[in-house]
């Protein structure tokens, strides 16, 4: 693996060239973002240079795809004809049967290997790229065959730290309507029912509700491909909770109620007692 | 104001305490708690001696309730032969009405006016006991008369920093339904869902499912008597909640949810810019 292309060279892509070259990386990377995001990517030490798309494919061992969902999609309908045979296109979007399936059709000369990093940061752009943002954090990837799982990027994951977990490309999309999606509607919802029902009550505000109302900062621009590519996985997680709320309200004042706590808090541990080991 | 009584020294009672001294109160502090606590209080500097709640009264200037709610309710019912008439008895109770209430029916012999420090921490017990607990935090103050306002346990309060908001009980309670009780439902709901419906979601939990997760870390003994106390409102809060949650699930692939993500960020920045400000 000599050279690599991060196509959309953000936080999440910045972070991954950074990790390649503290990790030991020493071949090329080339971004492929708009002129004023690969000033920053060069003036940042992120890549060694900038260009288009096709002139930064021709030659790529790793290319390596940053942008939001929609974007990616269309990325995939439009790369074929540019990439080496040999070469590997990776992703890190953050629903993956849409992502999989179009590059299942439509990349039909060179390997794919859907990824999604889950790893973050309340900043955006490259000038939060991190070089330790991936490092001892899940990185689901999402093979066809187990086979897939057998190239440099993946032995280039555990070099810069990422704990990978293989799951279907529609498991993973479910698994994160309820660990992701759901938190994140959760929290809209906390906070957009205040607003409506009681904005008094900011004024007795504690930091329960600072931590409640965290994710309600998101921007829906990152949001909106995730709704528009699981619905279907997001729908049942939101009827799952909806259907758990009522049961709180319904056992309010019964003994159901401890049952409910004590089962939550558990959950809460086990996260808690794998960010510790992690 | 000379003698000042703790009953339940605990995080909260022990704070009042130390935050009493830290302003420069020179009366005496008597702590009415198990023997144990006493004895760690004692030993921590939190309270000059411990005594029978009888005793403890004999001469009190100012009396703290700082116990569970229902045991708040349980001293109210006994306190009024052991309290000198010149005393004021105020408490820091999570709900307000029915203590207000109780009070009013029961305290006939002395004044009160009930409280609500919105302050706390994850520990609890008086070795928890912070003098800068309520620093910058609203301390809830729910007068029958704004002339009760007018004594100098108020001016106590100024003196350790809190930041003193007046409010009937009926809306206390209502307005912590939204900010406190449904934020509590809503994580545990979460954790609880995530427990029943995808528990493999765990291996790709992120840090938005830690913050969201963190009230659910809570036990249920400190919520029951919440809950016993204030079912109108929560049930209220939830009942807007689910009702925001069916329309965030009806409208996840349109434009609605934009304007729903931009609402309920503009309430978490004005969380957030109070929390700043204080």
């Amino acid at each position: 693996m000599r050279n690599v292309v991060i196509i959309g060279v953000g936080l999440i892509g910045g972070s991954f060239a950074l990790a390649l070259r503290e990790a030991g990386f020493d071949g090329a990377i080339t971004g492929v973002s708009s002129p004023a995001t690969i000033a920053e990517a060069l003036r940042l030490g992120v890549v060694d240079r900038g260009a288009p798309l096709e002139e930064a494919c021709a030659g790529a061992d790793l290319i390596y795809l940053a942008q939001p969902i929609s974007r990616i999609i269309d990325v995939l309908y439009h790369l074929n004809p540019c990439v080496p045979a040999g070469a590997l296109v990776t992703d890190a979007g953050s629903t993956k049967h849409r992502i999989v399936s179009t590059a299942q059709e439509h990349l039909t000369r060179c390997r794919f290997l859907g990824g999604h990093p889950m790893a973050g940061k309340e900043l955006r752009g490259v000038g939060a790229a991190d070089a330790l943002l991936f490092r001892d954090r899940p990185y689901v990837l999402c093979p066809s065959d187990p086979a897939e799982l057998d190239t440099e990027f993946v032995g280039w994951l555990g070099k810069i730290g990422a704990r990978v977990v293989v799951l279907g490309a529609e498991e993973h999309d479910r698994l994160v309507a309820f660990s992701s999606h759901l938190a994140q509607l959760a929290s809209t919802a906390l906070a957009a029912t205040i607003l409506e029902s009681s904005p008094e009550s900011t004024q007795v505000a504690g930091p329960g509700l600072v931590d409640s109302t965290r994710l309600a900062l998101s921007g829906y621009e990152l949001w909106r491909d995730i709704f528009a590519t699981n619905p279907a996985a997001i729908t049942e997680a939101l009827t799952a909770y909806i259907g758990k709320l009522e049961h709180l309200r319904e056992n309010l004042r019964n003994r159901e109620l401890a049952a409910e706590f004590e089962r939550a808090a558990g959950l809460a541990r086990q996260i808690r007692g794998q960010a510790d080991r992690a």
